[in-house]
């Protein structure tokens, strides 16, 4: 019923997309270039950092961009003119994308991607961005929060049962590994994206052998490598004996690598289980835990001396239990006149920060080359120039007289071309080498925003050119409601 | 990086399912007829009931279900030996699967899948049944929570750019839509589900136009069917105001239908506006507001008065927001012997609620007669009669004093058959069909189990028959782990 040979991606967007992209059409404005930005307004989980994630699906989005026939005809149906539908049928996607690179790390505030394109064209788009956006960062985030806690533990995402549909399950188990997961459970993001699956068996085969021993030895006798799960019927009169037992009679035929824990109170069974593996000569075979584990729980086990070598993580990760959605938006920050020069847009808002800050922008680090490390983001309209022989002065835009000069600094730009004039320029890069730009971005980080509770707001300021055209164009506005 | 020609769904599994298979079938009992109940523990949102939602997609799954060219040979480079490969490589599914149908209203502890397939296939697509039903009927259960609380208003799912990533857009609008919400902002959604769209324009079209009256113009002059965003300078004093303005300039040329609200103090703006659009003559005009919000918001909204006729629901609804999973599980009930008989199995654990009910059930509504109102389920062990003349005991399997006499009553069997060998019989339902379906099971539930807050429980209760099966098998297990 829900089936077209060629369903398209061009409708995953929100309908006030296409009766805005109609009005601009009709009005001869839908060629004009328009900048706009993409970023989140607070930081996910109060974390002190968010890894950016989802560019590659952005790129295959934009690379794919077309209305299908039958996108067409069901357009026609809700009444769109046929001057328009020919517009929309010959659109792709002309327009230039810049963004920071996937596994660079980012604050609120600072632009991840923006839009130089057509206006039809960027408005068209807005809806797809930011889903992939908002989901992909937080996943990446949220797992690399747990790596932080968890610097050498093994980690592996399990969410997929609870992953919001396929899509999720697939992209989640990508951005996991980009945050820095070790492993996967789903198979096709493992082939899909060339990371590591990961898992052995589950409570059923127990259940289908009818008692731990046999099931162990079934398992055993067809698999090299053994994580056995102890629990299904009791963990440390069944599970754990069993899995030695057998492990015993298998010798040298098996790796028996882990045994695995998944309820129950977990801190003390994987003490008591240590001890029945380590009397048994097993002292080299993990502990594996799982059973709705997050930041939290992982800290509180930890505190207790749990001895646990690694985790599964699911639920928790793979929905980004404690805030599901990230709040990234899509804003208008300039548009050309009819001679093509930009002009500059704002939004205003009662809330000061949702405030826009308009123009076409650059986005630098600055380094420190003292340190190595970085002071701060520096949003520049975009095309200024940085002095670097000079000290460099950086405020807070709201509370200005937060401010210190940084002497010796590189500024790095972390915007990259992505699409120029509709073609893709960005070479893409695996998983693994995204995974270790994100370490190495960690490392430029002092730990004060790292912490995983109260971390320091890391400065993401604007140049003092880009302050002064927010300043006025609120101004500009503001006198307006007074007339 | 990612793209196959071949990619199927097939993989969208843990890694877990495939390492059992490979026993099951290393040990010739793949093909051991087993049984599956799928099924949540927890009421989602402390509601007093759900609506079941995920059905079609699964229908699509298991009809499609086949390891293709490329899964095999990234399987092969896991080093799955060749005999297990040519086994995947042939495999369909072959099994009966029956369940409730989607807009049923369902409850904690009651099967809502029943899987009856040769163990391998029945383990192997554990994980995506499960990922589509704890998504699905999330939604469909929070859309339908936000309707109980507003009968009347025209409600709309805005979420898809809070949505975690694509498949959750397009699944959860038709789960909203199911569960009692209006239309969707998701235009694919709308063209595969034939439900309506809706929208108009964003804060963007002001941006680019750069003022209220002339971004209104522009859109009244280009569409027949108008609502105006009001809220991006400042709704009381330029965006209410010039869309009345334009509004009255357009005369019959326009259909002004409603205002939007979308920040700010929405309770005093809706009032103020009314107020507006009232003394300007525009009393059936509506005002439709949006802007985070979810039961709580709304239901403070009415207790404020806010003259809200429309709701937009975003990112609350489309995450679900304050409990984003569902933690429906799927457990092994029974297993064929050699012979071919089935036998029941259970998984026990130290937490009651967690203990599996076995053997493979048959799932009735019990309808009272005497009032036409649902009176609980009633679960019985697969083939038992129930007989109508003779009143029914019906008992809570935890705390069996809680229990009453039915006198005058029908059992309504929920379980329709979905695939009987491996072929669907089922004939899918429409979205507005499911939707009045979930209307008319809403009709009989008491109140007493709708209510936004505390609702009662609903009996989910067992035949003695099935009761005694699971108290012995608890019984068995734990002597077995005393001896």
């Amino acid at each position: 019923m829900y089936q077209y040979d060629d369903d398209s991606l061009m409708l995953h967007t929100d309908l006030y997309q296409i009766n805005m992209a109609k009005t601009y059409f009709k009005e001869g404005i839908a060629d004009r270039r328009a900048v706009f930005d993409l970023y989140f307004r607070k930081m996910p989980f109060d974390n002190g950092y968010a890894v950016f994630a989802g560019l590659e699906r952005i790129i295959d989005y934009l690379k794919n961009l077309k209305f299908s026939e039958s996108d067409i005809e069901y357009l026609r149906t809700l009444d769109y003119e046929e001057d328009f539908l020919e517009y929309l049928k010959a659109l792709k996607f002309t327009g230039n994308v810049r963004a920071v690179e996937e596994g660079q790390v980012v604050f609120n505030n600072m632009p991840l991607v923006q839009v130089e394109a057509p206006l039809a064209e960027a408005q068209l788009i807005e809806t797809a961005l930011l889903n992939v956006v908002n989901f992909q960062t937080l996943i990446a985030t949220k797992a690399s929060r747990i790596r932080q806690i968890l610097p050498d533990g093994q980690l592996m995402e399990f969410g997929t049962r609870r992953a919001h549909e396929f899509d999720a399950a697939m992209w989640g188990a990508r951005a996991a590994i980009i945050g820095g997961f070790d492993g996967t459970s789903n198979v096709r993001a493992a082939k899909l994206f060339g990371i590591p699956p990961s898992g052995t068996h589950a409570h059923a085969m127990i259940q289908a052998y009818g008692d731990d021993y046999t099931a162990f030895k079934a398992y055993a006798s067809t698999h090299k490598n053994c994580v056995f799960l102890v629990d299904t019927f009791d963990t440390l009169r069944s599970g754990v004996p069993n899995a030695i037992k057998v492990a015993k009679e298998m010798g040298d035929k098996i790796n028996f690598l882990a045994i695995r824990l998944d309820s129950g109170d977990i801190a003390y069974l994987s003490k008591k289980a240590r001890e029945l593996l380590d009397n048994a000569g097993f002292t080299d075979v993990k502990i594996i835990a799982s059973n709705d584990l997050d930041e939290l729980t992982i800290l509180s086990l930890l505190s207790q001396g749990a001895k646990i070598d690694g985790w599964g993580i699911g639920t928790k990760l793979i929905t980004a239990y404690d805030q599901p959605a990230l709040g990234a938006v899509y804003k208008l920050a300039a548009i050309a006149d009819k001679d093509g020069v930009l002009e500059n847009r704002i939004k205003i808002s009662g809330n000061v920060e949702k405030v826009t800050t308009p123009a076409k922008k650059d986005v630098y680090r600055i380094i420190n080359t003292n340190t190595g490390m970085a002071e701060g983001e520096y949003i520049t309209h975009s095309g200024e120039q940085i002095d670097e022989t000079e000290p460099l002065l950086m405020f807070d835009p709201v509370h200005v007289m937060k401010r210190k000069l940084v002497r010796a600094f590189k500024p790095v730009e972390l915007f990259k071309d992505i699409f120029i004039d509709g073609e893709c320029v960005y070479t893409s890069k695996s998983v693994p080498e995204i995974k270790s730009f994100l370490e190495s971005n960690l490392n430029t980080l002092w730990e004060e925003y790292k912490r995983f509770l109260n971390p320091e707001g890391y400065p993401v300021d604007l140049s003092t050119e880009l302050w002064q055209i927010k300043k006025d164009l609120i101004e500009d506005a503001s006198n307006k409601t007074l007339e």
